[in-house]
């Protein structure tokens, strides 16, 4: 690839040559990190790298990294040859980064480096950089902008106004999404601001959103993360390695043919009303979640993994989960149940009102938006007591399509 | 503390009994990681504690952690007893955080929990709490507001206007600064939540900043970090293992008996025009930097650690590193040496410009900053080719008090 000195990568031909190359360079060497960019020492830390290629697109099952860097971007081309040009340079070099390499080859004083540099000397960080497409991709304001209309999944409608929105368009929507995650900022960072770059003239940033885990790499101790709320979050969450739930609720295998064994990710970026919950009393907020707060426990129960009983009764007569805790909602369908992989945020303070704005960037994988996300945030949005203290305030949905294959691109089989 | 239910801590009363509690909470039980709250797994992962107390307030000399949140505070009281109260309160829970335990003791149902508790069940992930306090702690819009006039330190000046700022108020100043570092971002945003709840009703905060290492804690092979210019930064930073220089540029030995062992901290928010520096070729940003990306090396030179030759030419006659070369104009002086400890940032999309917001949160660390800083940045700002590619968004300084003795708090030299 050394070669090759565009710096925009949309007028690029990929030879022949170029795709023997590639499916050499991210075969069989893999498993070793890629190769080149990283030290014997690297190497002893664990491998760093996860396989770009494969059935389905990494970030989905992929064990969750500490980072997020999310974007969202709207095309300014015209024809649909130009999306798939895109998609093929981002593919490229989606995989060349996650496997700890530069973008493009060498750098030439006289032309603008290809690759940023920021990333250069770190491990790959468990990089996976996951693609979408959103419901404007097929149709925008009533018009077929990429003759790609007739293709669109019936599953990939916008998400309705739920109860308890408050959306601030500028953080909703896009026509295609990169969920970028790492083990490193710098890395995602640089995984995004990348893309962006090689996207020039193509793609513009809509919005993005920096996350951080909920787990820690310092404290493997920790087992289910805690959210901002101090709760822990995600005890009855799908396991990704259970391939039976992920065939159930979360891999796509209805609808049309290239967007099976894809999926369909909700992102909704949820601001917690920090300091409205922290003036809370510690009961109000366990009845809220319905689970103690030290423990994770169901209510009236000791520990985190205790069935939850929705018929238990306190001394008072009561249910001792109450009948608006996120918890009783959360269960109330079986058929509802999502692959939830959200980070925490904070973005600083909000200038209108002087308090954090902080929360959930809250992302799950299903196979049907409409039949799983939808009902089960229309219900939580009508009778959740967690309602009061936090607001939506960014929605979107995309399609993501299967995964990639060596010497392929995200969106092939829709684009090719 | 556990009897403590006031979930305010400006009106409580610190007795001879809890002051020993402390000083026995805080003594030899310290290295074990202080105690309680870790797991044995969690402690043989490493001492994941930095000593709150000592001669000089921690954060420092420090070795950097990957993560930052700072924040700068307006205060609201009216006295200086107040001021006492509330530093008391922050550097109780600032030394208890950074021991790795929850703020305040037991969780009663009927009062809102004393600690936020999203950093229950994580390690301390090397966390550290530095305050500091600005010029209008003395001194605002010509009224002595606490009656501290009188001891406002010659060198906490407010940083006079500099070449090619473009600074937003917003984004600057404060009566006091808190800088809050861990290898866990959840850790160091637990840290700043906390302590602006104990503040509630004496301090609000003014603005604040998330900043990530340009170190990664998976890669130990890298030396120097890179910024998001992709360049090697801080190859010639004072190490703070070097007792002397620190001695020379840092810890304070002049100026009023309160500030001895201190530093003062300049704090500037420099944002990097990224797309216009990823438009221009290699050989431009080597001839802006002074060096080589790659290897960090001075122009014309290997390795990074190279000695800079200021007088070498090129086959042209022209001096290899360019007159206007950012690592030029910064070595010009030897007096003006500093301890620098920023972090990189992103804070996603300018909805103005439609460009990412992201560069570097500058700190340093000095001995007078309007001798070493100032000087330093005035020649860089009116003379140094980097200026075309940066624009300085927010600044301030503080005047960090010595370090905190057990059973005292930070600022007791100012404020007892």
């Amino acid at each position: 690839m050394s070669e090759d000195k565009e710096t925009s990568l949309l007028g690029r031909k990929f030879s022949r040559r170029t795709a023997l190359t590639l499916a050499g360079t991210f075969g069989a060497g893999m498993a070793l990190g890629g190769g080149g960019a990283l030290s014997a020492r690297e190497l002893a830390e664990g491998d760093q790298t996860v396989e770009f290629y494969g059935e389905h697109q990494a970030g989905i099952a992929t064990p969750q990294q500490d980072r997020l860097h999310f974007a969202a971007f709207d095309l300014t081309v015209s024809k649909a040859e130009e999306i798939r040009d895109l998609m093929r340079a981002w593919s490229d070099a989606a995989a060349r980064m996650c496997a700890g390499k530069s973008v493009g080859g060498g750098n030439d004083a006289f032309v603008p480096p290809e690759d940023t540099g920021e990333a250069q000397d770190l491990t790959a960080g468990r990089l996976t950089v996951t693609f979408g497409f959103g419901p404007t991709l097929f149709e925008k304001d009533g018009k077929d902008r990429f003759g790609l209309a007739s293709r669109k999944p019936e599953a990939l409608q916008e998400i309705p106004d739920l109860p308890g929105d408050n959306l601030d368009p500028e953080l909703s929507g896009g026509d295609v999404c990169v969920q970028a995650c790492a083990d490193d900022p710098q890395v995602a960072f640089h995984a995004v601001r990348n893309l962006a770059r090689i996207g020039r003239g193509a793609a513009v940033i809509r919005w993005s959103q920096l996350g951080f885990g909920r787990t820690s790499s310092t404290s493997s101790a920790q087992k289910t993360p805690r959210n901002l709320m101090g709760f822990k979050d995600g005890t009855n969450n799908i396991r990704a390695e259970d391939e039976d739930l992920m065939d159930n609720y979360v891999w796509v295998r209805e609808g049309p043919a290239w967007m099976q064994s894809g999926t369909y990710l909700v992102a909704r970026r949820i601001r917690m009303l920090i300091e409205i919950w922290d003036r809370s009393p510690l009961l109000e907020q366990e009845q809220t979640i319905g689970r103690h707060r030290a423990s994770g426990a169901p209510l009236g129960k000791e520990d985190e993994y205790d069935k939850v009983d929705l018929e238990a009764k306190g001394p008072d007569g009561l249910p001792l989960i109450p009948m608006d805790s996120h918890i009783r909602l959360a269960r109330k369908d079986q058929r509802e149940r999502i692959l939830r992989r959200g980070y925490s945020f904070t973005d600083g303070m909000d200038s209108k009102t002087g308090q954090l704005d902080a929360g959930l960037f809250f992302i799950s994988f299903q196979r049907d938006p409409h039949r799983q996300f939808v009902p089960l945030q229309r219900r939580l949005g009508q009778n959740d007591r967690l309602t009061e203290y936090i607001q939506h305030t960014g929605s979107a949905v995309f399609a993501c399509p299967p995964g990639v294959r060596r010497g392929g691109f995200a969106g092939e089989s829709l684009l090719a």
